[in-house]
């Protein structure tokens, strides 16, 4: 089972021209407002998710909105979404359901955010910079798609495409990781890339656009 | 007379469908908007209230008002009632006549109210997070009411109902007390949770609609 | 002739139904705005004042004008006034002229005001928290009248009467000296509540209305 | 030539009725505004000035204009003129021309400015509170006028007279000096009061109306 | 080739009327608004550039938009421009396009900006007073002329001309270095003004009109 797994990877990996790398102290720059620019990122298992938790740093100066981390199948566009609307205020979407969060905003410094959800009680928690934003109820009983498509730097209106320039991301993501658990605080500490969905530090990923991959400046 | 009481408190639980538990490091989440989702709370001796001491703690983004701990009679819908009108400030209603003090806006952070009374003075204080904000005169010589329904959640517009969405509480309460006393600033402490009338170490209660019950992230 | 006093002020606390009391400590609550709740302060000496020192320590949450201290004679309702005109605005009062300091706010704090004048020069001094907030000219030469009433609580718009509750003070008022000569820095220090006039530990007083004594809760 | 300068000092002194002080720990206060209340400064030299330095200390609670220090010749009112158009913000004349640069408001805190000029570049500097405000340029190979006016607590509007209420000073001011050349920060460090101009420490001065001399009050 | 470029460099000295110095602790002074004064800079070599990075200080009290560093060609007036539109907001130019990043403001104090830029990835970086304030793409694959007009003070709207006074930098520039690599934060460090291109401990410059040079006063 597990040999089979690891060859469907290998087969998803070569089929989407993706490659895998150790991205340590390394991030993706998205360097410009674009419909075009992206990353898609390949998750190690393919199954459908009862609970999670996603943790990404970032850095932007936009203050419209846009999207950080786009998990789509082809039902639902937003089953899985990190989406800020405004500075401070980010918006969670499970199954299309979206609950939100209200942070401290923090100009001219990158932030780390976690986010995580579990379908047996339908919370969802949002953590900016190791603190917490507060638990709310989403998408009680739901599972997560499993044959979906991620992405940084755009917004998926449907599956694996129709972006929009003007929810695209510009800035920098780095330390992506997605677990299939939701992990305490401890273990989402500030040097933890290693989700066993996603993993930073072995990242099957493509890149397509006007995308730079260049060593972070911030600690 | 003891042996009465606790033979009443008893028959209580039963009717009401309520347990007892020690929910020492766990708090109530009211996960979403609702007029269907609360906590009552069943104190361990139902006689009038000459004085009191009301503690308790809570996050939440809310800017809308809200009932933080609601104590109702068939006589008067408000005999008490710590309601927050609007950020940084507080109603404390006696007999349903309020009285209101401002403390300062604590954003992204929980709160660690206590709110107390006596009927010979009339004299009620806040305190927020281990601070007052003042004393003022409410309801000099009054009692309030034995009989109550006491409710987290949701703002008893009349005898346990009439509950108001709008008025609803969304967010996290825990280590909720209350006292047929006044406590002094040390009393109140941090680590207080032992009311005499209402203990969260042994704390009797029911829950009702979408309510989740978690460890406590907050320090 | 020292004897002669003392049977005079004798006289006058038995006469105004007053008391005398250590009230170190200890606080004068008013609890609510009313027209009616005042505390009288009668001073061990009676004679014209050509300088003073005034000390006072009081928490309000009021944002609308009231009177810390009003000392009124049969002839000028203002003959002594420390009067807020809003947050960080105070006006002495010298023979009903009035004179205008400006303050930082320290809202849900308490504060501890200085007031001092002399008649030679006409400089009145207004120190906040144990800071100066200037020097200002007002009344020079004059002699503030003898035969007073001294009122906390309430502003007189006559002599001993005519109150305006929305001038009333509502909080909590304590530690109030009055000095017949000005005070240095050092003398009006935060543990300095004895003044030679009015002395916060043997304090002669009448209180009437909702007025409640407490132990102070700030330190 | 040293006698002569003297001599004719001296004969400036008694025509002019003014008096020689060592004002070292004192300050002027000019208590309320006024047209007619200022202290004319005789500085001890006589002769143009191809450049200067001017320091002095000064609390106000004013948010209209006012002058710090006005001198002024038979033939230009704002020969060398420190004036503040509003909080934080001031400009320098020099030969009837100005200079304008900005400061951090400091309320409920005395400032300490200094403001120098050279002729031969026409740089200006201002500092305030021991920090540097920036230098710019103003009346480049000028020469500031001998025979002056100098006075404290109004504005010239002609030679020695035609004051304006509300430009005039309210607070306090000490600490005044004025040398013949450019001072460098060191020198102008918050103890130094020795201007060869000016000199508090052995200051020539007349006072006029309601000016009062006080010990200060800020360290 | 090394002496051929010597010469050249010579040539171009005497031919524009320049000098060489070393400028250590010197800053120049822009005294006052104009369109005739600036300082003209003149590289130590004259090639296209394939990257760069460009480090200076300055302090000003501008609001309107002004210039900081204005390298023009022939054929392009904002070949590589730095500009600041308003307060905490940078353009970088290259090749007539713009990338805007935002900074923090900081009032009454210098600033030490630092601007990077690499052909191979368009990416363009931005530091304040050591801090990265984001990363851009422009101009990807593209080079910065040679024949260049380099101007402090002044922006260029046509190849060492056509300035506007309102574009016109007013206040103090130093420390300024060019080099033709992209540097790392260590290297960019405070004291850092040894560019290979231009170099403050020898730069080889013109001035024209009110410009000032003077020992810095900021540490």
């Amino acid at each position: 089972m597990e040999k089979l797994l690891l060859t469907i990877l290998l087969l998803t990996i070569l089929s989407e021209g993706a490659t895998q790398s150790d991205l340590r102290g390394k991030v993706f720059i998205f360097p410009e407002e674009s419909a075009t620019a992206y990353v898609s990122l390949i998750p190690r298992v393919k199954k459908p998710l009862k609970s999670f938790t996603l943790c990404l740093k970032a850095f932007t100066d936009l203050t419209r909105p846009y999207s950080l981390f786009s998990y789509s199948t082809k039902v639902k566009d937003n089953e899985l979404l990190l989406f800020v609307n405004k500075i401070g205020q980010y918006t969670l979407y499970i199954g299309n359901t979206g609950v939100t969060f209200k942070a401290p905003p923090s100009p001219y410094a990158p932030i780390h955010v976690c986010a995580s959800w579990e379908s047996a009680s339908g919370i969802a928690e949002l953590w900016v910079d190791g603190k917490p934003m507060g638990r709310k109820g989403v998408r009680k009983g739901y599972s997560v798609g499993a044959e979906a498509k991620i992405i940084l730097g755009q917004e998926q209106d449907s599956f694996g495409g129709r972006f929009d320039a003007k929810q695209s991301f510009v800035g920098e993501i780095w330390d992506v990781s997605l677990w299939d658990h939701v992990l305490s605080l401890k273990e989402m500490c500030a040097s933890c890339y290693s989700g066993n969905l996603l993993n930073w530090q072995s990242l099957i990923y493509g890149s397509n656009g006007y995308v730079v991959t260049k060593p972070k400046i911030w600690p």
